[in-house]
């Protein structure tokens, strides 16, 4: 079986904050929004379908500590939770804290105009802030 | 516990096709995209985690029926799944059929322009087919 390599997009568009059991978590360096990936460690995925069974089951796992994780760190009026890859066709699933007003309120974050990157010590804190919200999970 | 009312804009704008055991299953009336609601007949729903653990569980099984359902009768580059809520509250899940060069391709469909309704032919013909490959899994 190939080897697990992560979307070279993805990886420019974001940056790592914990490995779950079948996901690595990562931020998006975007600070109009509270917004992070999920990318399960499985080669040659791109639809939900293509993972077996057992790995299924673990992504929903994933994705619900990924929102409980996010809703501890963010100020949230409404969780978006989003498996699209119309662009980057490496399984990844976005779960995104939404505000009221917020840059594309009530749009999608998807493809809406330019991410404004994060400062340096910003992305530190917020990456320190979420590993440890999910190792209180 | 107060019972379960269809939010007033998802009933307008989409037609039932057939209830799962957690989810009443919708299709969009929208002819540029083959896009199914998947709404938990829960009353006071919004986030994933009003849910409770078992139903959680039900909501992914549901989910992972619907896309079987629509690849079977829709062409499909890429699935869209998705849980937004940003403008109905009550929860509900997105299930899009994506084709490269759709009409929001490869942007996301939610508040893309505005819906092209089904003609009533269509529709239930298309309804039917839904059952149908509901019923096959």
């Amino acid at each position: 079986m190939a080897e697990f390599t992560l979307d070279a997009r993805l990886a420019a568009d974001s940056v790592p904050v914990i490995d779950l059991p079948l996901c690595s978590v990562r931020l998006m360096n975007d600070a109009r929004f509270a917004w992070l990936l999920l990318v399960p460690r499985r080669a040659g995925m791109s639809e939900l379908h293509d993972l077996d069974e057992a790995d299924q089951e673990q992504l929903w796992r994933d994705i619900r500590s990924t929102t409980q994780a996010l809703r501890a760190v963010a100020p949230c009026d409404k969780l978006n939770i989003g498996a699209l890859g119309n662009i980057v066709r490496q399984l990844h699933v976005h779960v995104v804290a939404r505000m009221v007003g917020d840059a594309a309120w009530p749009g999608p974050v998807w493809g809406h105009e330019q991410p404004s990157p994060h400062g340096t010590v910003e992305i530190e804190r917020t990456i320190a802030s979420l590993r440890q919200a999910f190792r209180s999970l």
